[in-house]
């Protein structure tokens, strides 16, 4: 395995090439601080868009959905199965940039953009071992902490595999690129910082007071 | 205007179909918390999903671009133009929903689905107004306070509009829904809830020590 992806026409930008990376650890990095991706296919021609959890297992992405979902469905299942060409994007806003020219305003955002064929996962111990990905990909650890699907589940969840193969992470950071004249006009200028914040863990009604906290929460 | 947007085929899901909403205040709503959607398009028969900024003014949301990006060249420019079949998703994840069966973890988010044909802007005075929106539905007030953009920077500025109008909600609220038959497994079980919060806001370095942090941006 090499240390960046090849680059192809569809993931070198039109815009703001130097924006653009192939660094495999860094792709990896962007995909595993989120778990909910926008999932792109065409269904009649027309482009669909869906926002849905996903986990990583080396360069293997597993999306999740039901048997009966769209995007399940259009894949098909089996080996034989011609899968379903889609995009998936993960995208972090880390800053928004304002700049003293309305032009200049931006966002400082890190994203990953995949390119592939997905195709559902047919195999039991694939699908199992995906499984316990997604879970842990929104909480680390917690796969081991609840119970696993049981066969009535296994039948009813459907896992889609896209290969990262044909990805391209893009990113800015930084301050605001003003022009020269504009450098003494009288407009606060910067960038304030956004980040995903996670609250106190609230229980369910129904959770029996001993049961403690686990360590892999945060404590609020 | 009907309170309502219509429900189509496109937008009734195959699934979960009582977490959908066609309510236009709730859209609206969840349209404006956000500022950055993933915008699907199709291209060369491929699904593609790029981050990018909006805006609303109405029924009408404004997708920002450049002249030279894919998006605005494919959708084509002048009143003859036919557009840019698209799908605009926006995602707000308000909280990580942990049964204690693996199968019922969920997420807790709000997302709006816009399906149309996206146009470029091409009259001026339509285009100056989109300009501010997007600066504003980022910032509110920004655009008021900051230099408008030059002819040359008008010129190198595409704007894209898509009416809403065939557009749905979706929505989870609430905690785990575990079988009858798990309560009494030992796992914790909740919400953590998930929130998009802003740090303090970090000067350039080259802003004037005199020009105060404006009354629109968070203190920190």
């Amino acid at each position: 395995m090499t240390d960046s992806y090849e680059p192809t026409e569809r993931t070198v930008p039109t815009r703001s090439r130097h924006r653009a990376s192939y660094d495999r650890a860094l792709v990896h990095a962007i995909l595993d601080e989120s778990y909910v991706c926008h999932l792109g296919f065409v269904r009649d021609g027309a482009p669909v868009v869906l926002p849905t959890l996903y986990g990583r297992i080396g360069d293997r992405l597993y999306v999740h959905g039901s048997t009966g979902s769209r995007p399940l469905r259009m894949a098909g299942s089996g080996t034989e199965a011609p899968g379903l060409p889609v995009c998936l994007t993960v995208t972090h806003v880390d800053g928004l940039v304002l700049a003293r020219s309305a032009f200049h305003h931006s966002i400082n955002y890190r994203s990953v953009v995949v390119h592939g064929t997905a195709h559902q996962v047919t195999d039991p111990e694939e699908l199992r071992i995906a499984l316990d990905a997604l879970v842990d990909h929104v909480v680390p650890g917690r796969s081991r902490d609840s119970r696993p699907a049981n066969a009535k589940e296994l039948a009813a969840t459907a896992v889609l595999r896209l290969d990262l193969d044909e990805v391209s992470a893009k990113l800015r950071t930084g301050g605001p690129n003003d022009e020269p004249e504009d450098l003494t006009l009288p407009h606060w200028t910067g960038v304030v910082p956004v980040a995903r914040t996670y609250g106190t863990p609230i229980p369910a009604d129904d959770l029996d007071p001993a049961v403690a906290l686990p360590g892999y929460l945060p404590a609020g």
